[in-house]
Parts: C-alpha cells; structure tokens; sequence
C-alpha cells in the first residue's frame, strides 16, 4: 500500500512537492486512486496560468496528514493513493492535449483506478470525461463551480473552459438527468444563460438557492439527482468566494466561505464516484500565504476521503 | 444605446480598460449613468494609493456582463451607461481639487444624468454632494461604511475622509434626518464619537446592530429612513472585512462577507438614488487576485441594477 | 498613566511602530499591562518566518484607538499599556532562548503587572507560562488554536510548536482540569491525535462542535471550565480560517471568520487572566493588505479590553 | 496631430490608461504612428501571461513625456501617434487568431502608418510580419531577445513563442540575409541550437558577443547587415537581465542591464524601420513595483523616438 | 554617546525598528547627528506612499553595523547618532506641514547638530532648507536624483515635489553656483526642460553625462563647484536604477547600478555638509525583498560615514 | 545515464519539479554527481525561510536545459546527474541536523559521486565538509558570498551561518592555505572583523578589490590559492547585489550583477572540486518573477558544467 512520506523521518517541508508527500509511482497495479497533473490553460477565456495549478497544490498539500478527523476515517493507510504525474499537454494546440489527455486518463480509468486530476482550466474535464465514459459508459456528474460552462461556443470555437458541459452531454459523456451543477452566480450574457441548464436536461442550483440548505439536506439532493450510477465530481475553485479562493481564472464574488464549501463536500458520501478533478487554480494570482492552493489540497484530500468511506 | 464591447468579439482582456468594457465617451446625451474616477487619495489618514483606484476598479470590472442573474435584470442594454473618463485633480490642494470634482459632478448631474464615481478616499464624496444638491437640494443619504465620517476636524483642518460627512451636514447638502450610516465598526476615541451620530441628527447603526438583521429588514429600515426623496448612496469599500476588502485606506476587522453585504445592497430597491460612489479602493495593498478591485466592481455593477431596477 | 500617542498631534503612520503607538517603556512600576514581543521561530514545523510577528504586529497596531465600542469600554487611559520591548532569544537554540524569555516574562509577572506577548511560534507559550506559574501557581489555560499541540515530541526531541501544552502539562504549569482548548481541525495522523486531550485532562473542543454555539454559549462553557482561578489565553492566529489569516505556519482550512471568531473572544468576560499572548503571525505570509498582523492586533486589542472590564 | 492628454490640465493618474495617454482612436487618417496591443498568450512554452501585457505597459507607459532627452528629439508633438486598441484574438485557437491579427496588422500597414504592437508573446510577431510583408514585400529584421527563436517545431507543431522566426524565414516574410539577431544567452539543447542561424542564412550574435561593444560599433553591425530596406524591429522584453525585466515567460540570467539596453536601442538610427513590436511582458511575475512594464514602455518610446528621428 | 543596541545581546530582528537599532531620543544634548523621518506624500505627482518612507528604511536599517569597511570608519562609536523620530505632519494640507516639518528641523539644527531626513516625497527637502538656511545662510546643494525639480508650478500651484529646488532658488535657500545637481534622466516636456537649471543658473548633469566618470573625477566636479560653504546632500532613491530601487514615486530607467551609485556616495569627501536627506521611498512598491528600503538605508548609513570621515 | 525528462515530450511545467527535471534516484550507482537539498534554516541571524530554498530551485530550475553554450559543454548527456531528494532535518535542534546532514552527504561522498547541495541557511555547509573531510582529507576552499562567515560564536554559542568557516577551519575541514573567500562587502562591527581571515590564514577579497578584474584574472588568483588539491565551492547567493538576489537572508547593497558574477563563475575551470554548494536562498523574500531562484538555478548549472569540463 502507497502511503505519504513519515512526516516523524523528515519535516513536511522536505523533498520534491508531490501530492501530501504521496510516492511518485507510474506503476497502477494495486492502486486505489491516482492523483494526476493536467497542466493546461490554453482554453481559460480570462486568466491564463493554471498549467502551475498542479505544481501550487502539491506544493500546498504537504500540509496534509493521514486521518481525517471531521469524518473520522483515516485517508492513506486506508486507500493506497500515489501521484502519478502530470498528463502530457501540447501548448497552444487543445485538440491535441486532449488526446493526450483522455490517453492518460484512460490507461487509469482501465486499470480499474479512481482517477483524480488535479487542473489546469475547466477544459481539461472533456478528456476526462472521454476516457471515463469509455470505461463506465454515460456518467452521473456533481459539479461545484460559479459557472456552468454550458454555453455552446466561443468565438465559433467549440473548446473552451466555458463549453465544457455542452461538450460532455453532446458527446454523450454524460447523462445530463443525472447533472447537478451547484454554486452557479454572478453576472450573465442575459436571461438565456440561466436557461440553459433547464434546455440541456441538467440541474442548474445557483449559489443563492445552494447558500441556506443545510449540508445533509444539500447532499440528499444531489444524490436524488445522480442515483446510484457511476458519476464523476468535478471542483472548479471558482465555486469559493474569491477572499478564499482569489487565484482563479474568472473569480465570481459573493460566494460560499471555505468552511461553509468544506462542509457541503464532506456531506456527499454514498456516491459512486468514478473519478474527481478540482480545476482552475490560477497560482500567479494567490498572495503569499498561497490559500487558494491550500484549500484546492483540501478539497482534493476530502475528495478522497468519501472514495475512503466507500471502500471501508 | 451604449453598451459594453461585445465579448465574442474580442476577449475580455482586450483593449484600454474602460468600466465593464463600456465606451469612453464625453457626451451626456442620451445617458443613463456615467461612470468616472476621481482619482484623489490627498485626504487619508492612514494609507494612501486611491488615486489607482478607479484605474484598479476599471481593470477588474471588466469580468462584469450584461444581465444581473441574482436581480432578473438587464443591466448594459436596458441602462445607457458610458465611462466618462476621470474627474481632473489637483495633487496636493483639496481645495482645487474638491473645485474640479463639484464641476465636473455638477455637468453631469445637469445633464440630467446620473453619476456613479469611482473613488479616490471617501473625501470626494463631498464635491460630489455639492453638484448633487445643487441640482436636486438636500438629499437623503445611504452610507455603507466601517466608518461614520462625522468627525470635525483633524488637526485643525475641515477636510478629510473622517469629516466628510459632518461638512455634508453642515453645509446643509444631505438632510440628516434622511440620513442611513450603517456598518460602523472598529475602534473609536471616545464613546462621544458613538454619540455624534444622534447628536446630528443622522442614524448610526454599528455592523453588530445590523448583522444580524435580513437584506429585507434591512431595507426596510433604510427606506423607513431615507423615505421617497432623492438620495445619494456611498460605498466605502472598507464596509466588508479586510479579508474580503485588504486594500483599503483604513480597515476594520469583523465586517461582512462579500455574499453578506451584497446582499444587502441588492435588497435597496425602491430608492430615488441620484447619485452613487464606490470609495476607498487603494489597490497597492490587494494582493495579485485583485478581490478588492473585483468586489468594489461588482459593488458598483449592483448599484447599477438598482437603477435599472426603477427604469424598467 | 501611559496612554497612545495622541494621533490629533501626529498622524497614525508617524515614528518608530510601537504596539499602538504606545510608549516604549523599560520601568513597570505603575503600569497595568506590559505588551511585549517574542521573536522566535526556532520551533516552527512547516514555515518559519514568525520572528518577524512583533515587528508585523505592531506596524498594523497603530490603527487602535482608545475606545472598544463593541464592548462600551476605554482600554486606554483605563489601563496604563506600555510597549515593554522584545524578549531576548538565540537564534538556534531553544533552550537558551525559553531561558532569557522566561527571565523576561518574569521579571513582568513578578513586578503584578499582567503581560501581553505577541509570537513568534507558539512554543513562545512555554517560558511565559514558566514564568507565569512560577507566580500563580499552575494555571487554568484558555487556547483558541486550530492544533491542540499536544504531541509527545518532534523527531525525539521535546520542544516545538507542536508539544508545547504537552509539555506544560507535564510540568505542571498548568492544571488540565482547569484547560479548555477550543478551534481544533484539520487532517491529524490517526484517531488517537483526537484522544490526546482526554487521555491527559484537558478539553479539547474541536471547531465543529464551537462553529454552532452563540458566542455567550461559549463563554459559559470556558468558564466552567476554567473557574475562578488564575488563567492563561493563548490565541493562536491559525485558530481562524486562512482567508482571514494567511500569514502563519500551519494553516488550516475551514475555520471561523473575523467577525464569528472576535465575536467568541469577546464573550470571555469574567475570567481571571494573569496573561494572554497572540501568537503564529508570520507575515512574509501576507499579502500586501497585511490582514493577518491587523487582525493579530484586533485580537490583542480585544484581550487588553476583557483586562480593562475586570478593571473596572 | 494627435498627442498625449496635457499633464498640466489632469494628472498622470487620470483615466482609462491608454498608451503614453495617447488618445485612443480607430481612424488611422493623418496618422504617423499606431500603438496597438496583441493579448495573446496561447503560445508561450513555460510562464502564461502575457495576455495582460498591453495593459500592463499602457499603465506604466503613463509616465512617458513627450521629448526625448537623451536624444534632443520631441517625440510625440513631432509625430502623430495614436493608442489604437487591441487586435482581437480567440483564446486556445492560435491560427484564427493569426488571421486576427495580420488582418488588424494590415490595416495599418496599408494606410500607410507605422504599426508598434505591444505583446503578447513572442508568436504574435509572425502575423505582423504576414502583413507587413504583404504591403513592403520581405523585411530586414532586427532581433533583441535572449532566444534565437530559430526551432523549427514544438511537439510536431509549428506555432510556436519558440519558433516564430523560422516560420518567418520559411515563409518568405524576412530575408535571412537582412536579419540581424541579437542577445541570445542561456541554456541551450546542443550545439546544433547554436548553428541554427547559421544555417538558415541569418547573423545570431550571442550576448557573449555583444556585451563588449560600444553602442554605436553594435549599431554599425546592424546597420551593415539590415541595409537600406524596410525593416522590422522586434524587441523582447527578456533581452534584458531578469533583475530588470522579472515579469517575462522564459528568463535567462546574465543580460544587459537597462543603461546598457536601452544605449544599444538609441544607436539604431538611420534604419528603415516600418514596424516594431514590445514583446513577453507577463506582468503577473512584476512585482509591485512593475518595472518590467515600465521598462517595456520606456523601449517602445525610444522605438517612436528612431522613427520621429528619421521623420524630422 | 549614543549607539546602537548590541546585536549580541539581542538579535537584530528584535525590538520596535529604530533606525539602525539607534536609541530612540528627543534630547539633542552631545548628539551629532539626528536621524529622523517625515511621513508626508501628499506632494507626489504619481504615485503616492512614501508617508511609510521612514517607516520602511528604518525596518531595513537594523541590517547597519557599526563599522564602514569600504571606508575603513567607524560610523556609530564614532558619531553620537540616534533616531530622533518623525517631524509631524498634516495630511493633506502642504503648507501646514511644511511649517511643521520647519520648526522640527530647526530645533535640531540650532542645537548644532545635524539632521539627516528619512522622506516622503522630496517637497519635504523645502522645509529642511528653510530651518538650516536660517541657521547657515544660503547653502550649497548637492543633489543625486533622475529629476531636476526644477519646474516652476503644477496646476498652478507652487509646491510640488517637482518645484522643490525652483522653490529653494526663489526663496534665496541655496546658493544656485553651489548647487550641483546629477543623475537626470527620463522624458521631458520639451527641450526647456533642459534648459532651466543653466537659466537659474545651478548646474544640471544629466546620467549619460555622468555615467563614464570614475567617481574621484565626479567628486572633483562636485567639490569645484559646491566649494567650502555648508552644503546640503538630498538624494531621490530614483536616482538609482529602477532594478534597484522600483520603490519611488516616479521611476525613470536607464540609471546606476547600486555598486555604481554607492561608489560615487563615497567619495564625495571633504565637504562641509550641514544637513542630509534620502527620500522618495515609497514601500509600497517594493517587492517581499525591501530592497529600495535597504539601499536607501545604505545611502543614510554612508551618508553619516562622509560625516563620521569629517569629524575625525 | 540520468538524464533531464525530455521538453519534446512533455512541457517544461510538467511533473513534480525535481533539479532540472532531472530524475529522483536514490541509488548512487553509475551517477557522477548528485543535486539535492538542505532545507535548513535554524542558524540564519536576520530573515528565516531558507528551509523552502531547495523547493525554489527547483521550481526555477525547470527553466535550464542541457547544453551550456558560454562553456559550449553538454551537461546534462555528457554527466550523468541526479536529483538525490533532500538530506533530513530536526527542525530546531542544530546538532541533530548537523549529524544526519553529515551522514547524508557521506553516503554520496563515499560512493565516488560529487556532491552538488542547495540550501537552506550558509551553516549547512559544515556538515557538508565534515562528510567531505572525511572522505578527502582536509580540502581547499573556494567562497562566494557577501560575508566571510568567519565570526567565533553568536550568543556565546558555537553554530551559526555567521560562524560556518571559522568552524571548518577549527575542525580542521580546510585548509586555511588553500581558501579563498571572495566577495564581501557591507558593513561590519569593527576593523578587527577585516583581519579576520588573514589571522586564521585564509585569503579574504572584499568585492572592491575583486570588482574590477577580469574573469581570467580572477581565476587565475583563485587556482594560485586553492591549487591541485580535492576543493569545495561554496556560493551563498547574497554574492550577488540584492537586484539580482533579493531573496536572500542578510543582503548587502553594491555587489555585482548577474552578468558580471556568472562571467567569474564560468572562469573556474581546472579545478578538482569535490563537492559544490548553492546557500541563502529565501523565496518568501522573492518577487513573483523569482529572479533569486531562477539566479541560484543558473549558478548550479555553472557549477555541473565545471564539473562536466573536467570530465571530458
């Protein structure tokens, strides 16, 4: 079983940053989890820089320990997670990193391993989701993000961070029945935007109908909503208000605080997730005390954790 | 109509900012609201760096589209609203300067336009007030502030940001008897300056009276308040807590989350405001993700929408 | 009585920082309360940088003023405050450094005066609680922290920012039976870093359980368990969530705002404090805002207060 | 005659920030000389960024006067130079926006104005050269940067910040036998990178080389090899040591310092220049102080300063 | 004698920053030199924030030792030096400030000592010639510095940080054939600008004129001309290269490396200087490496060595 | 042989940073020279944070590639390097630290490889060279750093980064004969600290007297001191002025640039090192653009290519 350097054999701030101290192994036999890199952040439509996303969370998750108290479940030591590295990306060309992309994936998700990508733009969950889908077939999706980046296109273009859920359901990656999309706020194009959840057949909660549910009563909703099929959870940071989450590409103000977002996550046990990504840390823009990365860590680590619920 | 530069023609990071992309334009005709900058900071008492702040807000606000999800609102497209360009200072000399802004406010306002200015520090709400009550005589106020402003003097000196309010009053251009100052926190001098308030006939309610009162109770003790006359509202940026606002002239721990005070903005409907401010936006001490600059935007966006709200 | 510079004679940004530009005095004889720094941060697991947290500290603490509104009291001018410097220390080496800083917290409590640290790491608690039950007796501790600090030891060795209140315990400086530690989250090693409190007597409330209580509910449960007798504060600035403090060494996410934590710091009237520190502010942490160091001084403005109304 | 806003009627700090407070205009009538931005970043191998860098140097580029000392030359007032907004670009789709911008490139260059774009990385050259080349026919070329930029493809692609030169040759926009590039420095991948000029008919002179040279020996060898004929200028921003240029996507130790940057650029007289682009300003890695931006903006105005030279 | 505290009884990051850990003292008995600061930044014509000058470079200074090895003098040890804190200020009103800033000065130099001024913006050189001219009758100026300031008016207003040696000239403060004035570089409004030091009869040597000369053959030049009268030393930190010094109000690029500037400090031996001031630190602007504040720390500290090498 | 991961595969920003993405190897077998870190920083005197120095580089380091086309040598294909991970460390305990240091660098040191290592404070290098002594006898000795280091204690206690060669020569670990310390500069506490080195025997060169030779010269000085004789090459990078390394621990004002201090680097051939160290890096002191990382990288790699040019 892959477990964290003893942080008791050597300080936490020793050794080349991977994933909460994980060993860096390219061998999946035996392994519950990967956690991977997808450096890529040619389709962000604001902020560029989330190819240093994977770099700033490992750097951050260091800080991470073995158990987790809130859900009283211990983390590593029950799964065997590594950090796998980083997909290969091409930069400048999308159509080409999402090959390589969803070829990374791919060979984890066919090993039987719960892959959890560490981003990069919102974008990076197409191949995601190609490489997932080829495996469990059409999935359930929880997103928490402050858009629901289900416009059409983008300059006449097809790929962007902002048309990658109308991608999935086109493409029939996902069951847009089994789509909840929570946190959604801020300022739109006009009433259409709004709408565009409904035509597609997902859930669209925005944050202000999100913001006075009860953790237990936001999670007995989305497990309504995605069943008890395979379903993919994917985080893009942007769902926190920037004062927690500033280093963003298109930060959203008026969002959930940090132990407000922790909870509602720590609430969504009992889901068969397939696979998790959390996307759109934008390192260039974090102060010194590096928070967005922090809580991106932290967010990955209770990810983890409901994969560590299920399998107990 | 002016609207904003259209974001699928050009990405929102292209092109000199303007607020919200709008266009630069110096003719009154036909205008709504005019946006402009008052780039003056002569007047803190402790950080300076206001003078960046309309450039700081302009450079954020561009993230800003159209239609208000949270308000079911056109904004751009239903209001005419332009940038006007900054309000000409004179650095050093308040007097001039307070000259400059009152004439360049009073154009406007003449024009039967109404203003939004980006501040500089919380004294040129005064020129401001005087161009307004020349128009439309003593007006009702809104302030949302950490800080009632109703000092004296300081050193012996009338202006400043601490004074601002007590010159207004004094000059006889706010009525204080309309008067809502709300979100006064922090340390004072004295518990005579808890006093001012009621002595000038304004009222003051601390954050801890307001906090935990609903956006609609609140609104409704300001309209009980301000009643169906015109009324100015002004924004002091440091009204939020330092962890959402860091860059401001004079912060006070304690305040309201950005999902907080926003919400009471929205809840300001059925107000006859003629004139708004968004003030104290020093952006030298925002960290990189600007959520300084991004909020006082947003700020001034849902100001907007109050208007839009009573011209549709 | 030593009382602030007058900031109607000098600006608050004028001459050499002081803990809220009170006088640097070396004499304690008639002096209430002695604020002083500890600049060490030799026991730091994760990020140094904490010796520079007086220097932080006081720069931010020039914006305090005399009166605490929120709880209708004078702090100065109803107590005599004084800056009474830094303790010495040794870079390197701790056991020399607690040594000196003892000495200096000593020489404070032996002269009745009631001292104020600001950290520096929090094994800073050590030698002022040494020094402090060397006069009292062994104290009642409370701890406002998002760690417990209650490991055995570092590497086999036993002194860090991480055993500091084992140790204290150990050395009977304070009674476990009289320690209310409340804050406590984050990932730990296993399920027995939770018991560690219970096993050795103390009470550890973790934030979960704090998060929902009035801030009255609170007090109520520190003073029954803390009684009438002698006791301690230690506020460790990690205690609230990292947008709200960024700049310290452990961060942890998911914890309190400024407004819910200075709320429950508040409530704690009626205790008979003997000595408080507010440590773990590293400010090359901050951001340019600096919000960790003001919300470090706010938080010692409010411990100074709870002094001033048992004065009364 | 277009010139910059009076510094005597509003301060520096006054308004939209356009470049040197050039009025933005559209109309290229009566024009000597376009400033222009191309935010584009999609092409850049390591740091992202530079989307924002014609904001950036309009900022900086606010404190430009209009007579250029060191050169006893009035620039603006001498020629007529105006801000004429950005390109448009497509995020993630590197040859739409190469149309984008020749189309843009070309306007200019057709109506007879003399274009200087500000970056965006270093791709964003091979557009302007389409274009330029179209109305002057193949270009002399003068290069300041610390890479060659003479690889032929990255990842099996051909666009590339690394690659835009051989492009530029393979196309036919410049004629090797009148380029002229200079300052290279840094790591390489084998000695074939070195050859690479050579080979391709063009002069690379290491920094190695051109560091002993008076400035105007390096303008003799520039002129010697450029001739008479149109040329073009590209100037990038990490032709200067990192100390003086941080804020740049690929820096290499060891270059000029600005004093002898900028003498080598006021050498460069009597040359035919009929474009110039300022390029690789990533301002996310400035520090506060912005001194990359401000730099790139004092290159820009001593590029003006060779044109209005020759227009006297 | 006043001296520093011993960094061998506590380490140099201890205790409130005085400059270079000098005593704090208002007595002026057997003292040398003052040390002082003036927090005032409201002439600035761009950008504002060196009120915090002092502040800052009292923070770098405790890096100082006693003892100058590239001039083999004793500087503390030698002098009887302390920190004799900040000359009151009245934010926003000049002239009250000035008045102040006056009579603080004059108190230290009609007690025969010398004071060496920590800025502010450089209109605050206006008010420290007027106290030591009283004192010496009209001075001879030595000024290092990338502008004149020479101009005659702003906004039609008389002070201004760019009118301060105008001001001094008219006033009859110093003497202009003593007045030396080096290091002007940077755009101009027109070849007037050139022009005026010759018409007010001081002399202007602009970098480029300045930069080949081995600093003997610059201090050869500066001794003709400022002779053996009192003479006063005012250095802009601007006068340095932005890489050296981007914390300034307005950054000009092209200037001295700091090994370049502090070597022509250094040999300006054997003039009788009366008074010093470095200003224009505007900390904000600095990066987490405070090294304008640290140069400008340095220049003090040589500053008080070309005393120390008199006084000998 | 070890070799860097190829850019053509994968981009630069890929993967955990590892020293120029080289590989993470433990086994020493078939290696010639092994990089790793000391992320200590418990004996700094001024500014902490060297523990995250080997981090840092390796996040810059990603930048170099394999050829060094100054010294026109292959690196990275003609060594074969590693990344060997960082040596443990007991934070706040330095003899503990010390002994497992020493233990780590032995293991590489008895295996025949050369040891390259990236600190953490300067008073690493003691353990180094006691590892190294042991294996090679007592060994010359080649510094580059602002301060000699050679002080006898601190605090009346023995370790130091102020103490390191005074240690080393008291052990016996160099030989005084054959070092040569080059490069101080800054101020000191007496002449007496100048004699230093000539009374321990060793040759100290103050930047003034190295500033103004040629490379060659230099060289030529420093292989008539150190001779034929096994040599260790220590370079603190506060060598290099603080525009170039801000992020350093006790900067000094006035050194040299990165041009000219790389250029005496480069002039180092012919030399038997046997071991190599790159210290004082403190990133929290950097800019965004992290020149001083990116600076301390490029040094390392000057330092493996001296070593390749032996090996060819």
């Amino acid at each position: 079983m892959h477990t964290p350097a003893d942080a008791l054999e050597s300080p936490r701030f020793t050794g080349p940053r991977t994933f909460a101290r994980l060993p860096l192994v390219a061998d999946l036999e035996g392994v519950d989890c990967a956690v991977y890199g997808i450096p890529w952040d040619g389709s962000a439509s604001f902020r560029a820089g989330s190819r240093f996303g994977p770099e700033a969370i490992r750097a951050a998750s260091v800080l991470l320990r073995p158990y987790n108290a809130e859900q009283r479940t211990a983390v590593f030591g029950s799964l065997s997670v590594i950090d796998h590295g980083d997909a290969p990306t091409v930069p400048g060309y999308v159509e080409d990193t999402f090959e390589r992309v969803a070829a990374f994936a791919g060979r984890i998700a066919q090993a039987g391993v719960v892959p959890l990508a560490l981003g990069g733009d919102h974008s990076v969950t197409l191949p995601q989701l190609r490489a997932l889908a080829a495996v469990h077939g059409p999935l359930g999706l929880v997103q928490l993000d402050a858009h629901s980046d289900l416009w059409d296109s983008f300059f006449g273009r097809p790929y962007s961070h902002g048309t990658v859920f109308r991608r999935a359901i086109d493409e029939g990656l996902v069951d847009p029945a089994r789509c909840f999309q929570a946190g959604m706020r801020g300022t739109l194009y006009g009433p259409a935007d709004v709408q565009q959840g409904h035509e597609l057949g997902t859930e669209v909660a925005r944050w202000a109908e999100i913001a006075p549910l009860a953790p237990a009563a936001f999670a007995d909703r989305v497990r309504a909503r995605v069943g008890t099929g395979p379903t993919f959870l994917t985080f893009d940071i942007d769902f926190f208000d920037p004062a927690f989450a500033p280093a963003t590409g298109t930060p959203e103000c008026g969002g959930p605080t940090s132990h407000h977002g922790l909870g509602l996550v720590r609430a969504l046990t009992g889901i068969d997730f397939v696979g998790f990504d959390v996307v759109e840390v934008a390192p260039q823009y974090d102060g010194p005390g590096q928070v967005t990365s922090l809580l991106a860590a932290t967010v990955a680590y209770e990810l983890l954790t409901l994969l560590a619920l299920r399998a107990v």
